[in-house]
């Protein structure tokens, strides 16, 4: 198996920065595109065979040092006792969403083995499928990020049920985030079991909250979750989307990588995390439209301020767009390897 | 007239902390809906009665150190030769926007006593009714987001358009950003001229661009801009939203006050810009639905923070959101004058 990804994860010796990229199997790939016009998302999602495949298509073409499991961070959700759906452009819906005390009684652990056997069985497809390739990261979010999902019923603005629950009843938002803690720390488990030798926990709505709200109401659970995985013994990365205000708060976590978004310059990142972290990004995920000459100059610089750290791996600052071209994925991750090798 | 607020502007002594709040005159409060339930938003914009009774309305109610002109960044963009509306949903929408080259003909020089001459007309009505009251400020957006608008032909989340012709025709974009810098300027002046006493520049998107890309396509049109005001001699407060990522490049600019969102600590924010600057903000626009005694543990928090600096005029770290009571914020802007009274 080609493992520059999991040295780099350990701060160990690499010959090249390995590279993946967030949301690199999506609809910017023909090849997905196609799956999912047999297929609704959800139902891609829970079909192992399906799902192994999307996971597939993006190491096959893109040439990336690692895979990542397919699948999305409120699957775990609906057996923690709510009901999911996916809309086209509305995105997912959670219905009945938390708003008081009462409404956590509705929620429960979960089985993973009995709840979500699908993503289990992905992933043992998929490790089997990889022998010789790259490594699997699987994933989820973060407690804070599926907090909001749960509270808000879906995707949000200003998170106003969230804050208002934060700021009014901190008690109960306490609550449901032990609740949520306890199953993240559950599911994750399962997926090392199954295969999966990385995990990333995904806080994409950390960067909505004040650095002092950060360390009351995310950061805490976060700790809970990295120090429970431990024992696995595999990496963990924690991408917290919208960091540029939260890395002195960020930086006491026990994480092994930290993913850090485009909107923060990778070499000031890396000063305020501490040198001898391993730090994962950041290229401005519109930077792919770019024309090569100022692609090439951007990866150059990145790959420079990555130099700095312990670690690198290379990423974009965020999911990739679906008007991206495959092609300039593929050059993308070709000059990573390029330009970083020695 | 009440000048604590533009003498905290100029970093002079003050017996205490100013406050406005951004977006003051809008949609939480009662009175501004019963005008808004008989006119759409365009026409209030460009009715100087109405744009000026809304725009009177928070300093009445919640008794603020300065009233905001009641207008929208895209005001000027309309007679810059695009064709604006505004749908109670989706917001803004700009037709036929500009993509390539050959749309920057279609874009011209604004005279604004011909072609906005409600805005000079609210702002004279403002002064006169403001005479023993408090201040009034004019604004407008910064070029790159008003540049944003008129290439999105709208708002964006991934900002595709602007990005794509950024980095693959960035001599298109510098071209763009000279006619909509040379048109703020002509704008604002004409506001000073017509009785603004300080303006705000709000570059609302700045924080989608890298430090990097900020340095090439914002910075340098919003010190233009910043230069060209000086000689009217009003206090210029810069805001760019999401500028935690941004402070190192903006400290460099001329402006008066700087404003700070909500997700970067206002301390941290301070030692950053520099102590013998002038900052505004920054409590999240949600705190305002904390219970009271929650809310003045952050505005003692802020107040404390903004005390390192030369001065600090206390505001949201953004807008005011639609579902806060007129009450609460009423109460802010008392317990701010109260806790920062020596």
């Amino acid at each position: 198996m080609r493992d520059v990804f999991l040295r780099a994860c350990r701060g160990e010796e690499v010959e090249y920065t390995p590279i993946w990229i967030m949301r690199q199997a999506g609809r910017y790939l023909p090849e997905y595109q196609q799956v999912r016009s047999r297929v609704d998302f959800l139902t891609l999602c829970k079909t192992p065979e399906l799902a192994a495949e999307v996971t597939l298509q993006p190491v096959r073409r893109l040439g990336v040092d690692a895979a990542i499991l397919f699948s999305d961070i409120l699957i775990p959700v609906e057996p923690m006792g709510m009901k999911l759906r996916f809309y086209e452009r509305k995105g997912p819906v959670l219905s009945r969403p938390i708003r008081r005390g009462r409404d956590l009684r509705r929620l429960r652990l979960i089985e993973p083995e009995k709840d979500v056997p699908f993503v289990l069985e992905t992933i043992r497809i998929l490790r089997r499928r990889l022998k010789r390739a790259v490594p699997l990261i699987g994933f989820s979010g973060a407690p804070f990020t599926l907090a909001t999902y749960m509270i808000e019923g879906g995707t949000s603005k200003n998170f106003t049920h969230t804050k208002r629950m934060l700021f009014s009843e901190p008690e109960v938002f306490h609550q449901l985030m032990e609740i949520i803690t306890n199953n993240t720390i559950l599911y994750l488990r399962a997926q090392v079991r199954a295969g999966a030798q990385a995990l990333q926990l995904f806080d994409s709505w950390a960067g909505a909250l004040s650095p002092e709200d950060y360390r009351s109401f995310s950061r805490p659970y976060v700790q809970k979750v990295i120090e429970a995985l431990r024992e696995t013994g595999v990496p963990i990365i924690y991408f917290a989307n919208g960091c540029a205000g939260l890395l002195d708060e960020i930086k006491a976590l026990p994480a092994d990588v930290f993913g850090v978004d485009w909107r923060v310059d990778l070499g000031r990142a890396i000063t305020r995390l501490g040198r001898h972290r391993v730090v994962q990004g950041n290229l401005d995920p519109a930077a792919l439209f770019a024309d090569m000459k100022v692609l090439r100059e951007k990866v150059a610089s990145i790959l420079r301020k990555g130099r700095r750290a312990r670690g690198h791996i290379f990423n974009l600052g965020h999911g990739i767009l679906p008007e991206t071209s495959p092609d300039v994925a593929r050059a993308l991750v070709e000059m990573v390897h390029e330009l970083s090798r020695r």
